[in-house]
């Protein structure tokens, strides 16, 4: 089942959506991925008051940075303060904003009752807000009626998606969590792509021929995000609790690459003896993820690609898997020091971004949660 | 003490020295850190049959790939082939050779009583051939008097250096060890340069912006290597002593740079409690090594260079702290699943190679083991 | 009319083709872009005898480096030596082959009654061998009607395309001529991908931030090459005729780029007083090939994009334009020391390679010539 | 004579130089080439306002991108703001400052009798400015004594060296003058290096793996430089006048390397019939710069150093050639739209750059230009 192309149960109507930080490399990807969608329709873009009032391709003219056209109706549209008066209509809003501006913007479209899907990483561990990465914990979602009670609303939230690198990490952790049951200890080295600091972001001069063993706030990030996205939503629903043993260890490092995060990954488990490494390779290949049962449009037919070629997943050949919103997994192998180790690799503006927003806002229509 | 530059005393005599695979990646290496050497001189070149009887200059006109020019007396120079009648003069061989032939033809100049100082991998694993990394384990040198013994030798021997992945991690390792007693367990992802697999090497198709998660051999070398290096001589000299307690779990990948192998290493003590990072710094900045105590002519003034910028080590900064002969270490910091964890980097074919043999074969010279 | 999607009109009947050198880069590109061709289907594979009898994944396995998987029928064919018998059944062969080899499997295949669209430089410079651009001269493959006359055959023939870097100088070029009248000089200075070079080509430590002023051949190609192309049938339809006055100046370099030759070009038109910079670039704009007045099956929607961004085109960002089947100009501008000059970009593995031999047989289909 | 390494008379005394815009990326190429200068001590080092009153080792602290260590008496010196009061003491000043600050404070120091010499463009034009490039036009410098006049000072003047790119092409250009007459036409295509460009400088998403067809006002600098370097003083020493007849193209292009600018020349003499390639190999081989005549410290041995190799020059093994002083010349043959064409190489931010400057004032020493 999982094998075949989901096609998502089109839904009785269509969703006009808006982007907030429409100009940034995240809003780029929204903008390049949403350009066909059948069912979401781009209406109003949000971004700094530099660019508004401007038509898009002017706004976004040296920056764009996609090696597709600007889509045609964006094109001409003209951009707007990212302000809620200025997105009625929209049935709900993507976030690609920077996180310095990205809290308060987005809190202030979930108060005026809009739906947030939000890239930012500010309100990620608020204990009322899902953290959602969609080939993994789609039932967080689930939350969001708490949270509209919290704060009175009829219709606003905010879901945000995970870092980047968690995303792909957490993808294949959660296979191995549901197949062999809690995950004890999990170190990982990232070797992450330039695409990931934005525009202009890393200096050539920084990372040409070289590897900087540093991304700011980047391994916090990956070792508490793993932690609420593999953990389960409280009985009562009013929030999320951590699995109780799991301890991760992250080492970041950018690497010359383009797109695509490679991740070295060691696993330990906590229940012994762990498991042997085919019966790990058959839980990572018949792996089917909420959104591929949920079966929403953005889907990959796998969710986890498990690769068995000596020398992949490399960011070059295999970042294009499921369209850029599954995960490859390879070189799985057994480890000197935890239990298991393996290399991953995912497309970090794609599922470890815009894929995943967008992916989460399919799954909240298919749960009638957008209203 | 160790902040100061060393002089190796200079011997009584210069040394001829012959170059075992003088055409190749290494064997350029050893050619020009050579150039200006205060007693070795080199003397002879060896290389397949297909350059020997040609000058260097012309039988490596289209492999030298170093950013200095061919010296001029070594460019002169007929190659010969590599046999240990053409060697007549040498006090010493240093090989460069590949591992396909290496074996062999090291044997036989060992057995035509020459001492090799070997950077291929063949006889590594031997358990009466010293494996050593200048910086780390000269005791080791030790055994070539049992080597000669079994091999009815009057002052011909095999000395090998490490992998060069597994040099740059031995060194803090052994700071660590001597400092805070054995090491339990130790993992590393390696990001490693071209340059180590030599020329033709990496076709570009697969490296350029991407990186190859799998260097053929490498894991299963760094894994047994470390803990023959990190292990001590037995009592009687005839061979040595693995440490009990140390795993080793490698992951190795290849990036796009040219020079400079970097590290994310995670350490635990054998030792409760393990101790602070503050020292393990104070531990790592005052390790002074055997290369240093007997102040060899190569040897850095520090062998290990501690980083505190969070950004640090990167290989197009500091490939050439010691001039290629020392290891940098940064970002030493807590570790959520073994103890440490830090970023290192050591310059793969100075350190990680020829230089490690030199530094070598200098030791051998003080310790009076050239004859 | 240029501006809308051409769709060729569906040939009456689908046509199977064969693949010559279909392991190497330019087959594996046959393969990726006809896998969902509308009447052209992939029937047989040719390699070398190492490879053959294995199925396509197997002996493609370590040299396939495209990003998107092997197509499934593909995959599981078998491949055969690179003999005319091999190929029964089909109405024309691609060729991908080394010239090496090419130049005596290609006359075999001809001889043996097959179309040959060929990739390859040995017979470019025949005088009775259409050497097509498809965007420029299909008016060539007329010629093909003597070519079977002087080699006595019913449906057999050789076409080649041109070499990657010419391909994409000579379609701005025949815009201008044919706006301008006879072009007198060009001087071109390309930077070429590496992609151009084949599998493994050109070793990572030559080119990993490197420029190499010296590609084998190539300038030779572009400058008699551009020469046929700009030609003219002769009257009786017997060969082709050169442009009278025209000079080219080619100096080749390689670049650090996966795919996407830049090409640095100033001209010089006969004429005088020359067309202004407004002029040529409505001459530009206004180009329609031949490709899209055939309408066929891949051709772009527009043969030359000009670009009026200061910076473009670009490798990264511009090598799609036409799905890989467009060549992009920009900088457009006056030159000091010819007449005018400019920067053009074209995708050297698809327009420059299969791209433009599958076009020539589409519009060889169109003309009846594929019997 | 040129062959020998000169050795710079030592001149009486030592000069006290202080360092504009010092934290930039040319001027820590000032201060790591001056670290062991004999007679030039850096005792001032000018920075904005932000990075005034700390020490350099603070200031510079995230901006030092050299892989050499900051020496350690600039670490500790404290940087100052760029006024000529905080340069008292000094002998002379050289200039790294960005050119949107450089040319008032260029100005100011110098009407407060400072000698100058400057790497920015600002003044680079003025009539009574020598534009010098150290290996072509030192005779220039003596329009100082006419600038000291006008501006009535006793010690003071600017000085400017030529744009990177600049630099690189007049050495050979000068060498073609001397050797066969006037140039008629060059046209250049250049290939130019990330370091160029400064700090933070290209955005590594802009240039990895990537071909930039722009860079801001650069073609115009060539086009405009040559002319004044290539051409003579006036006899009353009044000023500069232009060669009659050259008219120079250029075309400029960013490319993924970190240091070396590679130039595709073509050249046209204005003398019929022009000569032989081999008497142009001959003429370049031959030319001795007055920077080698004089002998000053920093001179190459030879100030182009010709290639015969297929593929030379190429900056990642040639950018060293003169310690980063000379010029690489190869891939030398006859040109089918000019005459003759070559492949260049310098390194940008030494000869181009800050080793230009100090050669020049060491060539100021000399002629007794400093007070």
């Amino acid at each position: 089942m999982a094998q075949q192309q989901q096609q998502q149960q089109k839904p009785p109507r269509t969703y006009n959506v808006g982007i907030l930080g429409a100009t940034g490399t995240v809003g780029q990807r929204f903008i390049q991925l949403l350009e066909n969608h059948p069912f979401f329709n781009v209406t109003a873009l949000g971004a700094s008051p530099r660019s508004a009032g401007k038509p898009y391709a002017v706004a976004a003219a040296r920056s764009w940075k996609q090696n597709t056209a600007i889509p045609q109706n964006v094109a001409a549209a003209i951009v707007q303060t990212c302000e809620p008066a200025n997105f009625a209509g929209c049935d709900l809003v993507f976030s690609g904003l920077d996180s310095d501006v990205a809290g308060e913007i987005e809190t202030a479209f979930m108060k005026a009752d809009y739906a947030v899907f939000s890239n930012a990483k500010n309100h990620r561990m608020d204990p009322i807000v899902p953290l959602v990465v969609p080939l993994v914990n789609s039932s967080h979602l689930d939350v969001v009626h708490h949270q509209r009670k919290v704060h009175r609303l009829q219709s606003g939230f905010i879901v945000t998606n995970a870092n980047c690198a968690t995303t792909g990490l957490v993808v294949p952790l959660k296979a191995l969590q549901d197949a062999f049951g809690p995950l004890s200890r999990v170190a990982v080295t990232t070797m992450q792509a330039i695409s990931g600091a934005g525009y202009p972001g890393v200096p050539s001069l920084d990372i040409l021929g070289n590897v900087v063993p540093y991304i700011s706030g980047e391994e916090d990030k990956l070792e508490t995000e793993c932690a609420k996205i593999l953990g389960s939503v409280r009985d009562d629903g009013t929030g999320f609790a951590n699995p109780a043993e799991l301890r991760v260890s992250a080492s970041c490092y950018r690497v010359p690459v383009i797109d695509g995060h490679t991740e070295s990954v060691m696993v330990e488990f906590a229940n012994r003896p762990p498991p042997s490494i085919e019966q790990v390779e058959a839980a990572l290949k018949a792996y089917v993820s909420d959104a591929q049962t949920i079966g929403v449009n953005s889907a990959p037919e796998q969710s986890i690609v498990v690769m068995t070629e000596s020398d992949r997943p490399q960011p070059r050949l295999d970042i294009w898997v499921g369209r850029g919103n599954a995960v490859a997994v390879g070189r799985l192998r057994k480890c000197n020091v935890l239990d298991i180790k393996f290399s991953l690799l995912s497309h970090n503006t794609i599922l470890g971004a815009a894929g995943s927003s967008i992916m989460n806002a399919e799954i909240a229509v298919a749960k009638n949660l957008i209203k």
